[in-house]
């Protein structure tokens, strides 16, 4: 399993490309929930998510020593936008298999990147036999999005950086779709900072990975959520196998909290953040943390929402009564 | 005049309470303008605008060696709760003056910090003139929101900050409504950093500074404008002094500009400005930087716009054709 040298050497190749997310204290969710509430805001990061830590890492390594091999992936969003960004640098041919009714946006950032786009099906197991097919066929290397060693070791330094940046911090909460992003926090945590505890939250409609802790191997969920990030109906074996080691608890949040996390986070953070980027902070908000005055880093994973469906949610308003607190301070 | 030594003391005296906020590096804004962009995101300040900064700075001169009296203020939005927010640790009577029409989530917040409340009038005149005679009458003390040296003296840390977090910056870009902002930050860059330009960016529809240093002398003008933080008929004679001597340059911009500068730095930059937040921006975008490639930091002064209004703009998209670097990335 990865070890701290492995994170850390992630994080050198990482630092060369990317900027930093300097983590931002929320006076109103800490007042709220009684704890002191930091957001690692990987919406600022570059193309708007942390999943171009996860692909560079892993073009940074294919490319080693000035090998070019033609890469393929397999994504609906955030991670197409990602290898399509750090392919680049690099000057290697990407593709990208995306669904058949991918959003208009998501296409053309990855068009902007140069990558090639190959539009085929509707779910993500589709997508990715197709893209495993195109990659036997052509000589490519296939990029998974989450059930890779190398993408588990990139999302990692998130949570290096916030050990650094935030040194006695005592909890962190990341959100679990497809498990990459948590699979590499936990497991640096585990291995750099073993004290820290790591919570792992998903949509109470989309909770595959919880299911598959629970049953010991990975299960089929029926997935049905707001957080399309999330969307995972099986965990891979990889992540599943870090998740399940590492992770020290879980929890699981409602629609109607996912999206009044997203619209509180704009409206008292001022940061744009995509319904998956929102489900750590919902899950803090809805009680995830028990105790009282734990310093919590929470990591807002994205900010790609387009802001005609950011306004239908505003028309539909915060779901809870939250009381005094959270009021426009 | 103010001199560096004052800007100094007065980041000592704001360093006790406020957070930073770390300027943050657009590669859109940059690829787009050709020149470097970077944002100070006062957005992100307490109370949502940087406002806190000649409030706490005043109170706290105010309130030196244990002084504590009672305050009026006049304020339709941002300075209101400001003053509300800074006159909590001095255990002071606060009183603000706000329009019959105010906005509910103005009148919460400035409520939640615990001033009082006085309706009256619609126009910031007649606000001024109230507070003015209930300090009188009361033998409390009137703090102007701009036509106030020590007011100005803690806007102008907004500078002092950018001029250590960005030692090579070459220009600061900053909008104009009363001036007190403008005023602090000219200032402080002509005595600490002499090189560096400064630009004043006013909407068309409410460019009284402007119309001010043409004539020479504070003058009225009509206002209409979206910004809602901007709308000064007329510039106070300070701060009229310090813009007209220390400003380098001036640029106008439009409404949809500024609609537009509002909406795309949410997508783009995933951060939450109100319209008078955006209008520095909109300047940039515009075009007020001439030449290419300079290090230029766009003061973003506040996010707080209600999600509702926040939804009217999106519905009305963009305005301009911004060309494809502006497309998402």
């Amino acid at each position: 399993m990865l070890n701290r040298d492995d994170f850390l050497g992630a994080r050198r190749r990482i630092a060369d490309v990317l900027d930093p997310t300097t983590p931002q204290y929320s006076r109103t969710f800490s007042n709220y929930t009684g704890h002191e509430v930091w957001v690692k805001p990987e919406n600022l990061q570059r193309t708007g998510a942390f999943k171009v830590r996860g692909a560079y890492n892993k073009l940074s390594r294919l490319c080693a020593g000035g090998a070019r091999p033609g890469i393929v992936t397999a994504s609906s969003g955030n991670h197409a936008a990602a290898v399509a960004w750090a392919a680049q640098p690099f000057g290697i041919r990407a593709r990208v298999v995306m669904p058949e009714d991918a959003v208009q946006s998501k296409l053309d950032a990855v068009a902007t990147y140069g990558a090639e786009i190959i539009l085929h099906g509707k779910y993500a197991d589709e997508r990715k036999s197709h893209a495993r097919e195109i990659a036997e066929a052509d000589d490519c290397v296939y990029i998974d999005s989450t059930d890779d060693e190398d993408v588990i070791e990139g999302q990692g330094t998130c949570a290096m950086e916030i050990l650094e940046e935030l040194p006695d911090v005592e909890v962190i909460v990341a959100p679990v779709g497809g498990g990459g992003l948590m699979a590499g926090v936990s497991r640096a945590v585990t291995v750099a900072a073993p004290d820290v505890k790591t919570v792992a939250v998903e949509p109470t409609g989309s909770s595959s990975m919880y299911q598959s802790v629970r049953a010991g191997a990975p299960v089929e969920v029926d997935v049905q959520t707001i957080a399309d990030g999330l969307r995972t109906r099986k965990p891979g074996e990889l992540p599943f196998s870090y998740v399940s080691q590492c992770v020290d608890e879980y929890y699981q949040v409602s629609e109607a909290c996912i999206v009044d996390s997203t619209l509180l986070m704009l409206q008292r953070m001022k940061l744009l953040v995509e319904p998956s980027g929102a489900v750590a902070m919902a899950g803090v908000l809805d009680g995830a943390i028990s105790g009282s005055g734990r310093k919590v880093a929470v990591i807002a994973t994205g900010g790609n929402i387009d802001l005609d469906d950011l306004s239908s949610l505003i028309a539909g308003g915060l779901q809870y009564e939250w009381g005094d607190s959270m009021r426009p301070e």
